[in-house]
């Protein structure tokens, strides 16, 4: 982790094809190539933790865990939002903690919160870092300092129980590591988000991830089974129930509580024997509405695949731009969609994840529904396609930043009806903000009675005045989410940039239930101020 | 409803079999016959509204809509519990309320829920009143006196939103009239609990019910989409969304409730197509171990029927005796079984509702499972026979309690890892408290990480003292649950029955997170008092 540049998601950028540098070129206004700072440009304030407070600190999870060095702090200047990555680009590390504490067990957990409680110190609960919501931010409030609550310590796997289909882990272990540790076992948990490589289990659970296989996998939401969460007033612990009726389920509290409630130490979700089967292919649906007709179908009426999506005829050319597809196999490709109407079309991909005979099944079944909806198929080259880039967004990103061109993505979703309405709002309200842009959108996850949409938006980025510029677009995105009746958020969480929106999803007696159980488990409010919910 | 005995389930109570008859004789101590008290022999206080809020309760709902007669009131006494229907029949009616209030209209709840804080009056939110766990016990506390808010003239179906797959209903429709309701838009909810016939949806979404379909369709947890709820604070309003990370769902806090928070007003579920196909079928397993092992593979490696259970050999033996099989047919079965050698077993039903395709593919894969398992086919009459007497269970309990047994059911859940450990701790529990006892079991909600124990207990009621005959029964389980890592309540939520346990499964922080929402929206704490949170 420490190798790769504090500013960049990977070690290496991949290179934008010529095919899209001449789509960028042709679609947005002029560029501006820019550079990114170095850790050793990155200013920063000097840390304002009170020695007393750096000294009982240590005395809790050793000196050495209790780190004030610039480059710590810097890389825990923030998240991954487009404002803060720009923003550390620019050499501004002014966002940093004044210290990064990494416990070694829940008990120090507990005993960093009522130490910081006592010194009047914010905590930022730290699992991957790869916020895009402002979850990171370094709100200090009225307190005397703030400290990033690093969780990379906490990376075990603590039981396997293989009757039940549960695995219980630390919340700081990255996905990698767990989906390794349960290889080990035939097991997976197969929770796979863009941000896969870095984020942490315990991260997910606070922001309500969903992967991109959640189709058939289900939400994290769905995946939790257990859990135990340090608060400054002790620990809630909800044992492993497969289903319970008594009182209201509280692991769904702590599911998006955003580490304002507490920190969470322990996390038991349901696992799964490793599928035997995996494939994956691609469809052409005619047009957009085509293909929600087709996979609204396959949700509702079933079986349905574990990996489900259909991108806008936007995001479909952004995708060929971006493929490695030679010249003469586009050629070939484009005869062949052209011969088939759908040369204008929009990608979708389907995966299976199973044993033979249920993918079998399942894939037979979602095919005949692609095919009633006239999606022609494109087989499991596209399919291997889709794998290999599914993880390469956030790289991708970076080498448009230096390109010059503003890359951000957002979310929502909605029912089945009110999709189109939305769909077109929030489309409208992007390109009417970021004036020439690309907006891409696709629906990625399924549920019977509607489903998300994630848009991305390039548009050259305006020097100096990047957070601005894409402060204006979110606000319109978040203002005809609002008004047209989607959520703010489907799984990205709502951090400070939907933090002003969430009311009219929750109405103000849902805030009060929050704040409630806020001042109650955090009297003091030390824990990630200024996140989730609309301030004062 | 009216012309039902107020002591009833229903109209009619089946005759005990002579087989049954001979069943109780063998096994428990002797009985005597019990009669129930009439209503004219219903013994009441006065209300203890005064006259001032009759009044005002009246403005709002129309004074013939604000009921103190005796009738009424009595009607309200309590819910179901076996303790409950006891002191009836015992013509004891002091747990009426004061006065039973009909609101027609969710701004009419909402002006009720003001009128009965101006007068220091508590409200018990009554949906089908067929609550087992005392949710609708009249606890006034230190309030001036207490009304059953009965919500029976919201029952209403608003909308349907048939591409979404949707539906929206008042809290008080029962669930035949909903599905009527739905099935003149081809569609169902599949809600199908065994008080399904008086229940109402608001109750099951407060109490988080399970269906008898619960495998397939998913409990009331997993349908609600949307909601809305009266408290006295104001409205909360949660609108439809498929998915979301806007922070914690604030759903599943109004799941499970209680009528503790407020009053659910409004609810929108998730609906599916009125099933082409309905098939169930009868297998006997050769043991209860065997049987486990054959419902877990089913639950975790699917697909899975929409309904299955796997009754031990004690409730077997018990359903074969109330069956109306002829003897020549019987003894036809058990030479079939004794060649099988599964003539000890366990009865398994599967039960399968979708189109035609899907049934028949998923019952080929789950036959084979049972198969493996050793379990023998009885084939589509035994499905008939459970399917024929699956709402039986209220009303033999009525011609039980004549003949002098005590009959009440209790439910748990755990990991299929901890299962047989909480069986065998909850039967002998039972068998210890009530000496001798026919006590059955049987899982019928299966998940992936584990399933539901749902117990029979039958003995000779200690007559006079039958209540305290129970509570020691109850009282032991429950222990038993704890200690071995159950879940107090799987579907019947916790209400007055299990508020001295939910702290081992919630902990002491997850109360105070509940204690600090309840103060927060009902500061004078009105409504549904003593239930759900231990007492202070």
């Amino acid at each position: 982790m420490t190798s790769i540049p504090w500013t960049d998601w990977g070690q290496t950028k991949p290179a934008l094809t010529g095919r899209m540098e001449s789509l960028l070129r042709k679609e947005l206004s002029s560029t501006t190539p820019s550079t990114a700072a170095t850790l050793d440009d990155a200013r920063l304030p000097e840390s304002a933790l009170a020695p007393a407070a750096v000294g009982d600190l240590g005395r809790i999870v050793g000196p050495g865990h209790v780190r004030t060095d610039a480059e710590t702090r810097a890389r825990h200047a923030g998240g991954q939002a487009y404002a803060e990555i720009v923003r550390r680009r620019a050499g501004d590390a002014g966002a940093a903690p004044d210290a990064v504490v990494l416990p070694g067990s829940a008990d120090e957990v507990t005993a960093v919160l009522r130490a910081c409680a006592e010194h009047d110190v914010a905590v930022v609960p730290w699992g991957g870092g790869t916020s895009v919501v402002g979850g990171l931010e370094s709100i200090r409030g009225t307190h005397s300092a703030l400290i990033a609550l690093d969780l990379s310590r906490l990376d075990a796997l603590l039981d396997v129980d293989d009757v039940s289909s549960t695995a219980t882990f630390q919340p700081g272990i990255r996905t990698p590591a767990a989906e390794e540790a349960l290889a080990a076992h035939g097991l997976t948990l197969g929770h796979v988000p863009q941000s896969f490589e870095r984020a942490s289990l315990g991260g997910y659970v606070v922001t309500r991830s969903a992967g991109q296989a959640s189709t058939g996998y289900g939400r994290i939401d769905d995946l939790v089974v257990g859990l135990r969460m340090a608060t400054p007033v002790g620990e809630l612990v909800l044992p492993a129930m497969p289903g319970s009726a008594a009182g209201p389920d509280l692991r769904r509290l702590v599911l998006g509580s955003e580490g304002t409630l507490g920190v969470v130490t322990e996390v038991t979700v349901r696992v799964r024997r490793t599928p035997a089967v995996k494939e994956y292919e691609g469809w052409m649906a005619p047009s957009w509405e085509a293909g929600q007709e087709a996979v609204r179908r396959i949700a509702q009426v079933g079986p349905h695949p574990d990996i489900a999506r259909l991108s806008d005829a936007d995001e479909t050319r952004v995708s060929m731009a971006m493929s490695s597809t030679s010249g003469r196999s586009r050629a070939l490709l484009s005869a062949y969609l052209r011969a088939r109407h759908v040369s204008e079309g929009c990608l979708v991909i389907t995966g299976y994840e199973g044993d033979r005979a249920d993918v079998a099944y399942r894939k037979s079944a979602v095919r005949k529904m692609l095919r009633d909806a006239g999606a022609v198929r494109l087989g499991e080259r596209a399919g291997q396609a889709w794998v290999h880039g599914r993880f390469s967004g956030p790289y991708l990103r970076d080498s448009l930043l230096d390109a010059g061109v503003l890359a951000e993505t957002l979310e929502t979703a909605t029912t089945w009806r009110n999709l189109p309405t939305l769909y077109a709002d929030v489309r409208s309200a992007l390109h009417d903000s970021l004036g020439r842009a690309l907006v891409g959108c696709h629906i990625s996850h399924l549920y019977p009675t509607g489903a998300s949409l994630y848009f991305t938006a390039l548009a050259a980025a305006e020097g100096g005045r990047e957070a601005e510029q894409w402060a204006r677009a979110k606000r319109a995105a978040n203002d005809a989410i609002v008004a047209a009746g989607g959520t703010v958020t489907h799984h990205h969480a709502v951090g400070t940039a939907h933090r002003d929106h969430v009311g009219s999803e929750l109405s103000n007696v849902g805030l009060e239930a929050l704040r409630a159980v806020k001042e109650r488990l955090d009297p003091l409010g030390i824990l990630n101020p200024g996140k989730l919910l609309p301030l004062a």
